[in-house]
């Protein structure tokens, strides 16, 4: 890790990059621009935020970042989070919202910076696949809903709960405002259909197939062009009250000091964390997946400090929390940039914007930024990992379920964790019932299987459980419980061998546990073994009561050496 | 699971049995006596709910549970957690601490029947022995300095912060009444000089030594009769302002309904669920330890049903929350009781001292039920397990160091969900970092062993690693990594054989990951195998992406095949 990742591209920086560097930092702006002010209002703030948001922070995660090509800036779910924050907080009006998610930005920066410099980014990892994915999916879900309202022109009020938002758009489906709803349905259709339209062409291998592609994600700019000449030259928000953009200041953000001395910072600790890992995460896995295809490296606790940089400048120049977005990397990435030259040809084309464009964007329309929303989110549904877990392992598929679930009906926060806690309560589920099996010997080999799927030979007088996992406070009872009911069931045993080739620990539950169990056996007049017993295990276990107490029991080095032993041959 | 399982004790009764379960049942009665008022008054309570909650509980759990011996009953740590949710709910008058408590019995009654009926019992084993361990002592401790005021006569408010309990009664020590002081410090002394007595006297084997041990118990019933009449005597109470426990209602409680309309029972749902959760585990680890000493069975739902019924019972009949009791539990066990006739002995006592020797109580003093409460928790402060756990597993003893601060520092309630979270964070770090071992040849033979730890042979061109845990998703980023940089320090490597004798299961997660790392390797020219794949890991993988991805590399039965194919043997 060092201190300032960014030397190592700009002093070896090829001057053969830089035309790709530049175009693809000049197609992401064009995505971005749309982007940037939609996904403010997603957040509850002015569209200007968005636009804020995508200048310094572009060129803190250039100079402090680790990936190449991760297109950082406000992005859908990272919104989603902070207008389900702000509008958690009781009590604070609408217009302290930009000074809040200004505070939000700041905490976030400061948490995702602590976590890079303690290396605490393998925290992430428990956080499971499916559970992300159903997190995804369901915030695409909540995303789209709450631009319904936009997209058909009713004014409902915000909720953070799904059923409410779904019930109050039916209930006010009366009020559609035709003009409205013929603008956004229109333009969903129309963004649509450019997609796969340029995607199609490009896919036609010719000298114009890269203009191809570049002109597919230029769709949401041509909607926005041309929808705001339409409403312009009708004064449509005027005659048919169509929501607009209206005055947005021009010139740069001056710079902006959180306020954390009147505002209830504390308040919003426990959202700014979450916004942290989940941006975070969502940076990550796009950052490696691409990384990965240039075989370069992605270090977690770097991207973290990068991450914790960006929303810093956010913060002290009049932004709200960012990350890096999955769409805009790819299209970063297969546009061809080869360094962090490219996000600063984007932020420096985004500053340009917000000095002179500006008025330009007074009569766009809302409805347009909503349907720029509602396509862009509308891939990350994700059936087909949905599908895969359900087949491969129904545990994970609970997981996906429960935190897909658990977003719509509990919310954006809740959701995720209680995802989190659904899929390590499988996991200690899973791990507190252990697989154990009975072995007998392969003809007239060394080897011991399962008898349930295996040919084998077996004695009366000896056990040979296998218990596939290791030992510890959650399975001890399980254990115990199974090994006393196999000598109730079975009187004419007078020794039991545990194989303990897959018992990676033996924690000190279990081993009071297995101490417990050695008593209770020598009881019942039945003596317990071990055999196969790890390296590390055996070493721990030394000195310990339990060998004292399991004598005459003993340990044997493989499982045939005890069943020799014990005249089980 | 039997609805009402007495019925098999009570028709089997054998009249042998009678005289032990008599003088068992006489001898609990004396010891629970006096705690039962000291432990109400722990509670917050007026001490006559102790002796009510010692009578139908007792019944009910003696018709529904599965142990034979357990007392039943008003316990130290339940009182003191009833304690600390009734200071903890904000705007409740200390009046209706009574009423409260009732609630909080039905409640946790209700929790337990219904986790009974749901065969929940086993969410128990998730706390493990070093958090349990761990809670008893610190609780020991709380219990221990909240009744030092009583012991030394001072008033000071209560807290349930340890800091200020201690900080206050140091700043009140100019206002200690010497002659309570005398009377509760003296207590303790005579209570601990009489049980080491009487226990040095029964281990010396004569005829008397089963009185002896008698005796011994009746230890805190010698000192409430002297120190009653002592205080009576010189009116201490008014001369030298002893508290005494004053007037107690005569008479059995009347049924009580507990007020569910107009009480904030809501707020106890929390404080009910952690009660019901610490008096079951109590319970329970008791139960189990005297059953296996007579090879009887305890079965943990069946005990869920039968708390929970005394507790309902003690809704009911104006008591609070009842639990199994260690030590009262350990005296009935060598006393010598044989059936739960010995606790429904015990009821009539105690029915038979609230209908006609509560009068006795008047001038008892408070110090001395503070001594009797303070000598019983003594001996639950668990140094023996502390330093065995040290000496075994630093995460373990991390678990019971970090429980036993967190109850200090936090409080009795989430003290004890630290604990588990601590735990089980442990458990997922340790297993979110497996241990790998690169293996290679023994000799001739077919075994494979840590390069580390013995001597074998091994070639360059393939590295044979296993990874002794299963793959789940907190530990896959860790293997990808440990694989990559393995391959990325050894360019000589062309393949991997990953050995899975010890991989119970491959999650979701886990299988993205191993696809990803196919890829990931096959672009480094590395073939990626498998070897010693487990039956049902196996099932799964079949018809997964991932086989097809690993293709050409291979599955082996076992690593010794697997090296013979690869030239490396």
């Amino acid at each position: 890790m060092s201190i300032v990742p960014a030397s190592k591209w700009i002093l070896n920086y090829r001057k053969g990059d830089l035309p790709s560097d530049a175009l693809a930092g000049m197609i992401v702006a064009i995505m971005l621009v749309p982007q940037a002010m939609a996904y403010a209002l997603l957040a509850g703030l002015p569209p200007q935020y968005g636009l804020y948001a995508s200048i310094l922070p572009l060129v803190a995660y250039a100079i402090f970042g680790s990936s190449r090509t991760l297109a950082v800036g406000p992005v859908a779910i990272v919104s989603l989070m902070v207008a389900s924050a702000l509008q958690g907080m009781n009590g604070i009006a609408e217009e302290t919202y930009p000074a809040m998610a200004l505070l939000l930005a700041l905490m976030s920066g400061i948490i995702l910076l602590a976590m890079g410099v303690l290396r605490l980014g393998f925290l992430m990892n428990y956080l499971s696949h499916p559970v992300i994915s159903g997190f995804t999916s369901a915030a695409a879900i909540v995303i789209g809903l709450s631009q319904l309202r936009h997209l058909i022109g009713v004014s409902v009020p915000r909720s953070s709960s799904v059923i409410e938002t779904v019930l109050s758009i039916v209930n006010s489906l009366d009020e559609v405002n035709p003009v409205a709803a013929m603008l956004g349905l229109g333009t969903v259709g129309f963004l649509l259909i450019w997609r796969r339209s340029f995607t199609r062409l490009a896919a036609i291998p010719n000298s114009v197939s890269g203009i191809m592609e570049t002109l597919g994600k230029a769709g949401p700019l041509a909607a926005v062009i041309s929808a705001t000449l339409f409403v312009a030259a009708f004064e449509l928000n005027d005659t048919a009250g169509i929501e607009i953009v209206g005055a947005i200041p021009a010139g740069l953000p001056g710079v902006t000091v959180p306020d954390i001395t009147n505002l209830p910072w504390q308040d919003l600790i426990f959202a700014a964390f979450l916004i942290s890992f989940v941006g975070f995460l969502e940076s990550v896995s796009v950052a490696k997946a691409l990384a990965s295809k240039r075989r370069q490296k992605i270090e977690p606790n770097q991207e973290l400090i990068g991450l914790g940089a960006a929303n810093v400048a956010a913060a002290f120049t009049g932004g709200y929390p960012v990350t890096g977005g999955f769409s805009r990397s790819v299209v970063n990435f297969t546009a061809g940039a080869a360094t962090p030259l490219a996000s600063l040809v984007t932020a420096a084309l985004i500053a340009l914007t917000v000095v002179f464009l500006t008025p330009l964007f007074y009569y766009l329309p809302k409805a347009i930024l909503a349907a720029v929303i509602v396509v862009a989110v509308a891939t990350l549904v994700d059936l087909d990992t949905a599908r895969q877990v359900w087949r491969y392992n129904k545990a994970d598929a609970i997981s996906l379920a429960g935190t897909f679930l658990a977003v719509l009906a509990l919310g954006i926060e809740e959701g995720i964790l209680a995802g989190a806690a659904i899929s390590i309560s499988l996991y200690l589920w899973r791990t507190s019932r252990p697989h154990m099996a009975i072995v007998g010997r392969i003809g007239e080999t060394e080897h011991f299987r399962n008898i349930n799927r295996h040919e084998v030979k077996t004695c009366s007088h000896v056990i040979a459980l296998r218990v596939d996992e290791s030992l510890y406070f959650a399975n001890t009872s399980f254990l115990e419980e199974q090994m006393l009911q196999l000598i109730a069931d079975k009187p004419e045993v007078g020794h039991i061998v545990l194989i303990c080739n897959a018992v990676n620990f033996i924690d000190a539950s279990a081993l009071d546990s297995l101490d417990r169990l050695t008593t209770e056996l020598h009881d019942a007049r039945v003596l317990l073994h071990l055999a196969e017993v790890k390296g590390p295990v055996m070493d721990k276990l030394e000195g310990t009561r339990f060998l004292k107490d399991l004598k005459p029991g003993k340990i044997y080095l493989s499982t045939h050496e005890a069943m020799t032993d014990l005249n089980c041959v």
